[in-house]
């Protein structure tokens, strides 16, 4: 019997095989993730409103439709996967995502319970986990609210949504992608000083509670853990032109892009929450060369291209000019990140979980 | 309110979400098939037994898992999917499958039940179209026998096989590919010229009842409907050296394979089962030019690399000097097929069953 090391020699760190397949799927081959969301609501409601000066509730169906349908044909081709949204872009763009890209579904509806200024997700009705995979997408997408100094009952709340949709994704083995992000309680201002001061310990310690084993997340969608805005480099008005004080040095910055890294038990990538082009490319790289596996952005790639809107061909021509070359630079950039499979959960290699010569009896 | 075609003129054509994205997940962007087949079970317990004289039976597990590893390894990247087997390839090697590339899974035993020499066909024991979804594979393969002329029991039983195989996969929504093979009944030789010249009706036969909607099949998997080296010009031992006689010409062969597209009700490729390099080429041209949508191959691309077993190195190194470019010839010669979306029964756009504002409600 000839019983050679190429079979035997198994990693320890393993996933359940619909996990691990799903994340190769939205991964590229090394492991890096180039993610393009187009799952945006309100601020796609309100990109078509400024045209003929409506109120965002005013837009129609297949208004939004046509708008996430044309970001999806001119930019999937170009992401190792695509986020899409089940109302207005899974069911008639899901074949614009070339079969070679991933296809993540979001979960979460847009529209929170706010109780006393305090937020609280829910599912989009009739949308669930297993209608996802049913689907064909390759993971799962949810976007939750967190203030770890929001009430018990909200806290509570948040836990129990994200641990029910963990363990859904468990059970159907597609990838749990989680995404956290702060927000400010009725008379803060996210775009103050103090916000920018406040930010890097609100989003580490969100993470570092989301990150526990309970939870089931695979892959964590992070804010960068401060606002550049306010560095000391970069508060003259790199950005946007507008000048701020600064709460913090880019040495700082890099300190609390270390500690995410340490308390992010899982592989994570960085998301662009609205930030512009400029200053999220320096998200990218930051938070790469801090420990991030690639991003998942959406705004930052195309919200400029949607000046255009209603003129179809002159959003794609904007697109294909101008948000492609930046997605493609944003890729380039992702090298320098941490393959998912080397980050230290991992440590480089991830079997199948009971990868046996009874697996396929056994596998549940 | 702004309603334009580009949302509202939708294709007629549709398949359920999840059997539309996995298809887009096993061909290329055009729509073609190039996809290795590495679920052999006995040739490889054959080729492998050859290595000091040993029976197939006695051949380890390791043993086949490491060859089959080997050879997802080296052709996996350079294949639109790639078919596993669920024992030995699945648990230990469907990480070497890239994710760009698609996963395949093969539900039917290699053990038939042998019923007055009529082949019976059964699932792998405890593998199903379930764990198959749940594994995150991409479409379903089953081989089933036929012979139209076996009797009523054995068709029985194949047509329950198949059509239980067709429903799981429909209710998962996974492609659903269907392999048919005829095969000699006792007393018959297969390499004979009387084979030979029943092969095109036979092959016929069983394409027109598998096709029928009642079975579910989105993608059939076809042998080529004749013989080639018993056309008059190949006749003189064009693939393999011997002589033989001849009993059709070119011509008609490509008339049964033009008969062939005309019964295949749903996109088709073709097999290479166990013909040499040589004679795969010229049936993946001649099918291709026939309608066919691709290939799904084994032993013609990899066959003649398991000579070099033991030694691994070796059978690398062919496998990448000669099987690489040999499965780009072939892919390249698939770009003269038709993409299985311009199947007839598509023409040309597919869409997601049920598509609408209310999708995601409705989708059970």
């Amino acid at each position: 019997m000839t019983t050679t090391s190429d079979t035997t020699a198994r990693s320890t760190a393993t996933l359940p095989a619909g996990t691990l397949r799903g994340l190769m799927t939205l991964a590229d081959a090394t492991g890096r993730f180039a993610m393009i969301a187009v799952d945006q609501r309100p601020p796609i409601f309100q990109a078509i409103a400024r045209h003929g000066g409506r109120r965002p509730e005013d837009v129609t169906y297949d208004e939004i439709s046509l708008v996430k349908g044309v970001l999806v044909e001119v930019l999937a081709p170009h992401a190792t996967a695509v986020l899409c949204d089940p109302v207005w872009t899974h069911p008639h763009h899901a074949t614009a995502v070339p079969g070679r890209v991933g296809l993540l579904s979001t979960l979460e509806d847009h529209e929170f319970a706010l109780v006393d200024g305090e937020r609280r997700s829910q599912a989009i009705a009739d949308w669930t986990v297993s209608k996802i995979k049913r689907s064909g997408a390759q993971g799962v997408k949810v976007l939750a609210w967190d203030r770890r100094d929001a009430s018990e009952a909200t806290r509570a709340h948040q836990d129990a949504f994200i641990a029910d949709a963990g363990r859904a994704c468990r059970e159907h083995e597609l990838p749990f992608v989680l995404e956290l992000l702060v927000y400010p309680f009725p008379g803060e201002d996210a775009t103050s000083a103090a916000y920018a001061r406040a930010k890097p310990e609100r989003v580490l310690e969100s993470v570092r509670h989301y990150a526990e084993e309970r939870f089931g997340v695979d892959l964590l969608k992070l804010e960068f853990p401060a606002d550049l805005k306010y560095t000391r480099e970069f508060a003259s008005g790199a950005f946007d032109g507008v000048a701020r004080e600064h709460v913090y040095d880019l040495g700082e910055v890099e300190a609390h892009l270390a500690h995410l890294d340490s308390v992010a038990s899982v592989p994570w990538v960085i998301l662009s929450a609205g930030v512009g082009p400029r200053e999220f490319a320096l998200n990218v790289e930051l938070g790469c060369a801090a420990g991030a596996s690639g991003f998942l952005a959406g705004r930052a790639v195309w919200w400029d291209a949607l000046d255009a809107y209603p003129d179809v061909d002159a959003m794609r021509e904007r697109l294909a000019r101008l948000s492609v070359p930046y997605l493609q630079s944003l890729t380039a950039s992702v090298a320098r990140g941490t393959p998912w499979t080397e980050h230290r959960r991992f440590g480089g290699a991830v079997g199948i979980a009971g990868a046996s010569s009874t697996w396929f009896e056994t596998y549940r």
